[in-house]
């Protein structure tokens, strides 16, 4: 809620959901919801699935989704381990779109940096069978895929006649830069979304992960001036130390985190929180959530 | 499309959409579709509905809509008149969600800034009678209202049974900052969506116009540390030289600027080119459009 005052006074005190068919229980902020998780509620990532991006501000951590897009999961595994991202650089900042880094001379191969081990080529990992998937779906319409739900903290769209799940373009959404053709992907070059869910780009291109902490570190990056957030002038790329995947780094240099498993019921509260806002703020609850609207909390 | 090649090469090659009822027809990129507008397609802003808010980096143009907020626009207009914001700040800076800016000390009688002959209260605009506007609706299917469409360059929710429409929450969107009551609102404290379009906030609180040009003025500053988004040290607020009416500042200092008419057959076109990107790129067109990724044009 913008508002000055806000931010000085308690947020949302208890009161009463309108009358429904359940028994009126007393509004919690997503805050109050979560401070009276359980331990249970919470995941701790696969270190071999978290890189850490870390940048001279900071570390952005990634996690990646492997049962969505094995192969180009398992390319930048190798790529991370062979330090493939480090020195490279952030090169293309759009506003209200995405941020964009890797090798900027990759399509030159005179200049291209040695892809070492890694793949060449890979399919299109554009979606994936949903069967033996647990999609913890939303009730809620969405213009862009029959159903939407989460898996493992993922925002999925999912088609339930063709039995195709895939990765959604929301806000932090780690995705695979290609060119024209669908299988012109490696992993390589990689991009994260900062802007307004551009989910015209689901299953138009392979989904590889997303951003659970330090997206800061990439929304706020001064804009590329030239066409689509290139810089023209290289000296504006923001330089990228490493990337690394977590289980390669010493243990006393990893960042502890855990993330709010999308399967337990204090998610579909915050959820719930979120559609029906029913606090001293709002005057008019939404009554309804988008996918990309919802924030997987980390600790 | 996050590409790196893309940047170096033409976009969107003609090429044709898929059979339809209609005859097939070339599809055209937006810019092959603005390359070809007419200059009726365009209009140009009251520069008494204009704002020019100046920062050190550049200028931010902001166009108030009195037809959604008539006694907030006003206010508004008065608050630049005696040069309100002259010396204030952003003093909020949330990721994925505001900035904010105006006086900081507005809540501490003590050392607000005078409001010279601006009202001190004002009822909540919160919405708008329907009638007599001529909204361009959208067929596509929106979670949040019963039908959305766009007025002079605005986007906006509506709902025909309540005869009621109000300007939607997306990315660049102005709004008046309110603390708990409806009421509270006079425009002075003003934000503007940075992030994933926040419309749980629509009809909860005024909105009073939106940001042409110089989103990423706003939208890559650095981020707050406290909670919020707010800044604990004063020192990292970005200062605002001044926020002014265009047609207050001499000709020769104004920014020429033009909005492409949202009741246009050029601007439908441009929806439909983003509604089905039928490119080289885009191997499966959507098929469907969200009211808050449709950028209105302004050259």
């Amino acid at each position: 809620m913008p508002s000055q005052r806000l931010a000085l006074t308690a947020l949302a005190l208890a009161c009463l959901l309108p009358a429904t068919a359940e028994a009126a229980k007393p509004y919690r902020s997503v805050q109050q919801i979560l401070a009276a998780s359980a331990d249970g509620d919470w995941r701790t990532p696969d270190p071999a699935n978290l890189l850490y991006m870390d940048l001279p501000a900071g570390r952005v951590i990634i996690e990646l989704a492997p049962q969505f897009a094995p192969r180009h999961v398992a390319n930048i595994q190798t790529l991370a381990a062979e330090h493939f991202w480090d020195s490279t650089s952030i090169y293309r900042v759009q506003d209200n779109f995405v941020v964009q880094f890797g090798d900027p001379e990759a399509d030159d191969a005179q200049r291209a940096k040695p892809l070492g081990s890694a793949e060449r080529a890979l399919p299109a990992e554009f979606e994936r069978s949903s069967k033996g998937l647990a999609i913890t779906a939303l009730p809620d319409h969405d213009g862009w895929a029959p159903r939407t739900g989460f898996v493992d903290g993922f925002a999925v769209g999912e088609d339930p006649k063709a039995g195709k799940a895939w990765l959604a373009h929301c806000y932090g959404t780690l995705g695979a830069g290609r060119n024209n053709a669908e299988d012109s992907s490696i992993g390589a070059e990689l991009y994260v979304v900062t802007g307004q869910s551009p989910r015209q780009l689901d299953r138009n291109i392979t989904v590889v992960g997303r951003v659970l902490q330090g997206m800061e570190l990439l929304s706020a990056l001064p804009r590329g001036p030239a066409p689509m957030g290139f810089y023209a002038d290289p000296s504006q790329r923001t330089p990228i130390t490493s990337i690394r995947r977590a289980s390669e780094v010493p243990v006393a240099e990893r960042t502890a985190i855990q993330v709010l498993r999308t399967d337990s019921r204090t998610f579909a509260d915050t959820v719930e929180a979120r559609r029906n806002r029913v606090d001293d703020f709002y005057k008019r609850p939404a009554g309804h959530i988008d996918l990309c609207n919802i924030p997987v909390p980390v600790r």
